[in-house]
């Protein structure tokens, strides 16, 4: 009954995540009728970042070059190696400025519910990139989530079974919480009292 | 700190209804690492969205073509005219199965907070539509909100004020509700606009 347009608009939109059929169609009806410019922004921004991003080779974030700012920064302290799940996790230890060191984000967790493995998470890269020789230390900064934790527990595994020396982020953040939702000052004082796994 | 293209695309998300930074970051960081594919395919649908929906010139509801289907069917009863705030209401009706006459679609409703008056709903060319000489009665069909009952008095006031039939969806218990689980002002309206059976 909807032009086709229309109706491909609003599937396509369905794949943002928690959007479902209704909130698609306000989504659609909002940006046609009050914000077309909007639309024709997001429409450009996602073609542009589609283009242009990919994983920085050494920390595996999101970057437009083939090696990040951050990895190519001869300032960082190259022998600390901070394993964080996603990009939103390293920009709130950034923010803490109480870490110089280098970062790997796993872009994700383990969750074998959901199909996601040490194989669908490529460990291997991140061993890989711990034995470049210059890393003495990897900090486990993934979640306290049950999920989190699993992967901490995996990465240690595989990092110290390899002689590498492994910490955990101490447990001032709070059991269950996420480190997008937690303070900087409490992320702060985890990193000083990190613990040798 | 995050490259130019991500913080555009997570800037050009958060035009999305109720979207705020932090679903917009996580709604980016959805598409680029989980869903390339959806992202592709939304932003061919916005573009294409926008390129070829124009407004239906006699219903004003989206249309590819300048004279909708539905507005150019000879089998619906052009002395009928409902009108409505948004195309999903119009389908809502439309799945009653209960109406063959035309629509006039507002694609909004007065808002005077929000700016939306009168003019910026553009009711002349609602009025214009309704004095096409074969519409007889005018439906409203305007949500039974505060805005809409604003709508729908303004729109009946300009209408009858022309001469034309006027009238409005009628308020009352809905059909299989029971009195105990009716709100007490659904009650009240249903007991002013009984009918005589």
């Amino acid at each position: 009954m909807l032009p086709s347009s229309l109706d491909e608009l609003i599937e396509a939109l369905r794949c943002l995540p928690s959007v479902g059929p209704k909130s698609a169609q306000r989504m659609a009806y909002h940006l046609l009728q009050r914000d077309q410019r909007g639309a024709a922004r997001l429409g450009q921004a996602l073609a542009h970042a589609l283009e242009v991003l990919r994983h920085c080779e050494r920390c595996n974030t999101f970057s437009e070059e083939t090696i990040c700012q951050r990895c190519a920064n001869p300032r960082r302290d190259a022998s600390l190696l901070c394993v964080v799940e996603m990009p939103a996790d390293l920009a709130m230890i950034e923010q803490t400025q109480s870490y110089s060191g280098l970062y790997y984000v796993l872009m994700g967790r383990l969750s074998p519910l959901d199909g996601v493995g040490p194989r669908e998470l490529r460990l291997d890269k991140l061993i890989a990139r711990a034995h470049d020789g210059k890393v003495q230390e990897v900090i486990l900064a993934t979640n306290f989530t049950n999920e989190g934790e699993a992967t901490a527990h995996t990465v240690a595994s595989l990092l110290t079974a390899r002689g590498l020396k492994v910490s955990r982020l101490s447990r001032g953040v709070p059991v269950g919480g996420e480190l997008e939702h937690t303070d900087t000052g409490t992320i702060a004082q985890a990193l000083v009292e990190r613990r040798t796994v």
